[in-house]
């Protein structure tokens, strides 16, 4: 079968297409022929090499996948040929809290990942797809859908009547837009491109605000809730935004912690603010298989769909990827089979 | 002014119309005109002396009611003339935890309640209401709504992809559907009229049950949940449906302890099978203001409407509350002035 | 080896001492050799026939039961030959929410239970035990511990200040008046005894009340709160003191339905007190292996011990079995190999 | 009255002893003849100038005093004559979730504090203090109290079997740690003196660190944690210590941002190990009323008495602000009237 590898060197033009045998599942095991991919940031730092300098190669990077059931392992009960499936991103976290081993059992790193025509996988490790997504739509979901999902949702508990604050237009983002949404939850995106706020604005933002024309977006959330500030924050932009969400935050509030795109190290980060303001910062590490069929769930009652930006065939991979590092996205990007 | 009156005798045609001289708010004290009054099922057992046999008359019962600030008491801040106002139900229970002490501060029984011209209460017991309501759906907020608001929102936590079952169709059963609803959850709805049932999916339920037809609703709900059970049950009818309400529950759910519309007494009360799911049997006492001003700011951003069935004159009190005892309502009764 | 069985007839008299060959661990699974079971009211409803009128004979009862790893089956890693471990009551519930699929996986019936020299599960079902108990403490904590742990900790989270009522003297009693005084509760025990009562104070208990004397103990326990009511109640008699338990509860507090010693029939439930109060009634089945481990972890750093009433050998399980019904037990009845 | 006050210059040195008329209760009201004060970190920064150079002056610093009810205003309910009491620190924060609101009503700034013969509050904003208690300890409780049960029982949630970090030998360190080991959890506490660490091993703690000899205390709790890592980790350092106690937690542990001793900006603040923990970092500030009366109930239930390191004369003011600020103490200074 075909698959993409990090072979030792570091970066997105060093990936490389390989071939290797299609992999036969073991006791316990089910085969998946994948049908799309989906990429993450998370991608680009294990490309690149700054999740893991001494990644163990040759490596299959990305973690997003689904596929079809193509073989079962022995013992196996769960699952029949056919079905559509999808990976869970950290496949020995499969309920209640997470532990230190879960740190070695993530798909794309250290484990291999999804591009690639084969996976095997526990079939523990496996979740059905909603039905009425696209293959690229249900790709969207391991990481971007349930990290979203734990934050607004497991973690921050909205509600009907609150204020949630979006950073960015990426995957997570807009999930997490969606998901406040469809709690009833007002939702503010911050972009730096009008015309994202706009696009957010018909996936039911009820405000936006471009953080390039307006660098205090934090006295805007302010005076948008009244004075009061917002009830929930999910922070992506880390190191630029962190000191701005907790000013944002109403008294009680809560930020999740998702990710650094201007950085993963904080600068100047305030205490007093958050003490005044009894902050609850909220670190989010994707989530449980339990979380990820509570999402599915969600959004097969709901009818939700994942927005996908651009779709790539698998031999225009290396193409995807630059385009993913370009950043100028609105959704997810989706390679397919 | 003029005032309904429990003087003594009990039932609804010893309620008598009479006059009281206009109160004058003292200090923290507020005067509100009443606009409207609404109907909960507590006020047919306040005026029917099942609640309190020795409740002191005279008393002016009903403890829901919205008008607008005709006098401000000395020291009083929060509100203005003019402002459209509500009362909440426990005077005195403000924040945070209830407490027996709070048993002697609701309106209707044993405080003076709304079916009357006006009424004085300490601006701390007061709360603005949604702007876009007509003075009828706003008067349905203070027990049915916060009732309702409490259940499947502040104790329920409801959230996209449960499954919400509510019985009947009164004040308390169509704000659990809708707020239900506005969180992503699926409704199932039970009442004997298939008429109602119909128009409660107009309202957004998902599905309905005549539980007159199907008496064994709980296998119905089994079913249509795929065996698992429903999420949360918002459980009013005590008597007749506690069991079955925990037949039809999955393990690890919550049944919300609101009314007795079929006998406040359940025998037969079996233990094993709630312990078999895991149970919350969660009881709901209408909720504080905090939780009445939340439930405003959800109904505020969504725009969400109280269910109207029929709008009676002050003057055809008697009549109104006739037609509510009789029961067959969809949504709550007014009484405007 | 020698085991215990239920072949066929019901009742204690009917269990049969019989031979089975040693199992053997399959692919996954542990061999153990087993050093003490603890005896539980559902045994007594399993042996009876009340629990299951259809159980498939022969089966071996009794659910815990701790030993010595004796064999390992292919590809398990989390024992070692020798580690003195216990079987988790419900073989399937490791973490998280339990399910409907659990009710199929626990000891003791449907599954074989402990009453063997040797046992076969597998090696997730198992946990280890602390140190520092005797084999017979150890076997104490299975059903009674775990149940104890979760109404009083997990679900009850009882803290330092809170009033907690515990009925009974029997072991989920016990362990429960432990786990609320290792958390610097007050806790109010009672008994048809004056020489148990002396004997739970010995314990840690704050106050006894011997309810054959008292038989409005509920009234005592809101005297000794000063009117305000346990925080929390650990009701183990069902029919006849669920009712009691509601009156003596504070508004806002829990009753953990753990056990019906009186009946598992309430006749007369009472809804209105337990909305007045604001009740929470939480049923608890046991619990699960995270659970277990976590209470674990606290007997260990804290040095607790179980209250073992009497120790039987193997040959008189049947003897065992009849004190055990006579109910005049305090603390668990064990039995050792 | 004798009083201290901030009459405009900042600094210790620039504290003026000063006279004011007895303040008389206006309606709500009550006044207190302070029998003792315990002084608190935020003092020195708000006698400094760094927590509000704009301050009004005069101002009477210091939140914390106990002393006895001595005039009652109209209409007052709560208290009686010669009752020993306490003043909340943040006046206006009774239930329930905290508000920007709140940021005025604390006392000793900007509200005048409690360096005075007596202090005159609303009635509300007081609380009883436990009967064991001295004058002294009884004073030790508003701020550091407080701060610590919050952090440790109310957010934190600690329970038997959990392992609490605890920062220094402070108030609110002491309390942490009393108030930790009273729910059964095992505590490690870090100090620079050995003196300390032994003294805070009488007091209950189970293991210490030297943290100048052993800068690299994360990797010895995450040694004596077998590797999992702390439960609960009060943070006091701020700067110097936050990244340190992301490393030392565990998977879904907890953080507890109390103060920031050795700086309020942490520059470098690590994202990524706080997502791979799924680290919650809840901000602490005080506490509402009910929880000061939930730990006074605590504190009284188990005989618990707060640590006094050493006691001034109110003529020694100076002094013990001097003292206090060299940091060498163990526990809470207080001065006596």
């Amino acid at each position: 079968m075909k698959v993409y590898e990090i072979q030792g060197a570091f970066g997105i033009d060093q990936l490389k297409e390989a071939e290797r045998p299609i992999p036969v599942p073991g006791p316990g095991e089910v085969s998946i022929k994948l049908r799309a991919v989906s990429l993450n940031s998370r991608e680009l730092g294990v490309i690149d090499g700054f999740y893991n300098p001494d990644l163990k190669a040759p490596l299959i990077p990305v973690s997003d996948g689904v596929g079809e059931v193509a073989a079962l392992g022995e013992g196996t009960t769960r699952f029949k040929i056919g079905d559509r499936v999808s990976g869970i991103f950290t496949q020995s976290w499969i309920s209640g809290e997470a532990t230190r081993e879960n740190w070695v059992s993530t798909l794309g790193s250290p484990l291999d990942g999804m591009l690639a025509e084969y996976a095997v996988l526990p079939e523990k490790g496996l979740v059905r797809v909603p039905e009425h997504l696209t293959d690229e739509e249900a790709a969207a979901l391991p990481c971007a859908g349930v990290t979203a999902w734990h934050a607004v949702v497991e973690e921050g508990r909205v509600k009907a009547g609150d204020t949630v604050v979006v950073q960015g237009t990426g995957g997570v983002s807009l999930f997490a837009l969606q998901f406040a949404k469809l709690h009833g939850s007002a939702v503010i995106i911050t972009s730096s491109s009008d015309e994202k706020l706009k696009r957010a604005k018909e996936l039911g933002a009820d405000f936006g605000i471009n953080y390039k024309q307006t660098p205090d977006w934090d006295q805007v959330v302010l005076e948008w809730t009244g004075g009061r500030g917002a009830d929930h924050i999910v922070d992506l932009g880390g190191s630029a935004t962190l000191n701005k969400s907790i000013a944002a935050l109403r008294v009680g509030g809560q930020i999740s912690l998702v990710g650094g795109l201007s950085g993963y190290q904080v600068d100047g980060f305030a205490i007093i603010p958050a003490i005044l303001r009894r902050a609850r910062l909220q670190a989010i590490n994707v989530g449980s298989r339990d979380m990820f069929e509570a999402m599915n769930q969600a959004i097969r009652q709901n009818g939700l769909r994942p927005v996908v930006d651009r779709v790539f065939p698998f031999d225009r991979t290396i193409e995807a990827l630059h385009y993913f590092a370009e950043g100028s996205y609105f959704g997810k990007i989706c390679i397919t089979f």
